[in-house]
C-alpha cells in the first residue's frame, strides 16, 4: 500500500459535497451583504489555485456598486436580444423562459481577469500554448466557486456580454482578457439538479461516454 | 441572518485543505497502480463541473500504456529544448535544474480534451464567447485536481507539448482541443509549498494586489 496522504472520510465528504450540491446560480440569490472577511476568504482560496509558471494571472474586480451592475446588466440584454436568435421554435421558446443571469439580484459581482503580460513575455510552460494563463484563471474561478458552496454563498457564471463592452463598463486595459463574470450571494436554496438540465434543455452524458482508453475513441481497457 | 447553507466546519475544512493542500506534483509520483473504482471516482467529480449551455464538452483519455507515454514523453523533450532557449543566465540554469513532468514515473496519465462541436454549433452562453466551452473543461480539471488530492492521490499539468503533436499521438481528431495532459498517482509526500515557489522562480502575489473595487486599477472601497 502506499502512504496514506487521503483526508478522513469526513473532509473527503466536504470535497465532494461542494463539486456536486455547486450550482451555477441565478435564481435564488438573496440581497443579504457579504461581508469582507467572508468575501477576502473565498477569493483567497481562488488565488492558492495552480498556475502555468506560477504567474497568477487573475486579477478580481469586485462589483457591489448598483450602477455599475446597471450597466452591466444593460450589456447582458443587448447581447441576449442576439444570443436568443440562434435559437428555433420550441427551443427559443425554452431559452426565452430560461433566468440567465442574477446581476443586480446578488449583493456583489466579480469580473475575474487574465493578464497575459504579467511577470514579462516569458512564462515557464506557456511557450508551446499561449493560452495557459486562460486555463489557470478557470482552474482559480473554480476554486472559488467551490470555496463559496461551502460557506453557503451561491454564484453564477454570466457569459452572454460582448467582452468588449464589458472591458470598456470596468475600465479593464485592452491587454486583460475578461475571463468570467460572476455573481455571488446567499441563497434561498441551492436547486437539487442543475437548471439546464432540471429544464430538459441538455441531459447528463453518461461517464463512460467521456472516456477513452490509450487513445481517442477506444472504449475499452484492453 | 441567511438560511445557512454552510457546511459543518469539518466538511468545510476538507475543501480548503484541497484547495491550499493541492499541489503540482512532479517528482513525488509512486509506482503503484490507481484502482479503476478510484479513478472513475475522481473522473466522475471531474465530470460535476458546470458547463457553458450544460453542454459537458469534455472527454477524458486515460494512458496507463508505457509505450504511448514514452512517446508523449518525447514530444516534452521535444518542446523542452526550444522551451528553454527563451531563459537567459541563471533563469536558464534554473528551469534546466527543475522537474517538470513524471510522466513515465505516473502510473496514469490523462489528456482532457475539449469538443467544440458536443450537441451541435449553437450553445447556450457560448453565443458572445466561443471560449467557453474550454473554460468549462478547466473547471472539470480542477475538480479532478481536488477530488484527487482528497484521496491522496497527486496531479501535475503538463504543457510543454507541440498540441498537434499530442493530437497525433492521442489520435484525437484535429477539431477537438487537447486542454491538458496530466500525470496521476499516489505520491511519497505532498510538498509543502509549489515547487516554483519554494526555488525562488516567482513569489506568492499579496491578495490585495489582485483585487480591485467598481473597475479596474481602483484598490480601496471608497
Amino acid at each position: 500500500m502506499p502512504p496514506n496522504h487521503a483526508f478522513p472520510e469526513v473532509e473527503k465528504q466536504g470535497v465532494y459535497d461542494a463539486i456536486y450540491k455547486r450550482r451555477d446560480v441565478r435564481g435564488q440569490f438573496l440581497p443579504d451583504p457579504i461581508p469582507d472577511e467572508m468575501l477576502h476568504k473565498v477569493l483567497d482560496a481562488a488565488h492558492h489555485a495552480g498556475s502555468v509558471g506560477f504567474m497568477q494571472p487573475w486579477s478580481f474586480v469586485v462589483v457591489r456598486s448598483r450602477e455599475v451592475k446597471q450597466r452591466v446588466k444593460n450589456l447582458f440584454e443587448q447581447a441576449n436580444e442576439q444570443a436568443v436568435k440562434v435559437f428555433e421554435g420550441e427551443r427559443r421558446a425554452l431559452y426565452s423562459r430560461l433566468k440567465l443571469e442574477g446581476i443586480l439580484e446578488s449583493p456583489v459581482n466579480i469580473c475575474v481577469t487574465c493578464d497575459p503580460t504579467r511577470h514579462g513575455p516569458h512564462v515557464l510552460g506557456r511557450h508551446t500554448n499561449r493560452e495557459t494563463d486562460i486555463y489557470s484563471t478557470c482552474c482559480a474561478i473554480q476554486n472559488l466557486w467551490l470555496a463559496a458552496r461551502a460557506e453557503g454563498i451561491g454564484m453564477g457564471w454570466v457569459s452572454i456580454f460582448d467582452p468588449k463592452e464589458l472591458q470598456r463598463v470596468l475600465v479593464i486595459p485592452e491587454y486583460v482578457i475578461p475571463v468570467a463574470y460572476l455573481c455571488m450571494g446567499y441563497v434561498s436554496e441551492f436547486l437539487s439538479q442543475p437548471e439546464l438540465e432540471a429544464a430538459g434543455w441538455l441531459p447528463r452524458l453518461p461517464l463512460k461516454e467521456v472516456i477513452f482508453y490509450e487513445q481517442w475513441g477506444k472504449k475499452d481497457q484492453q
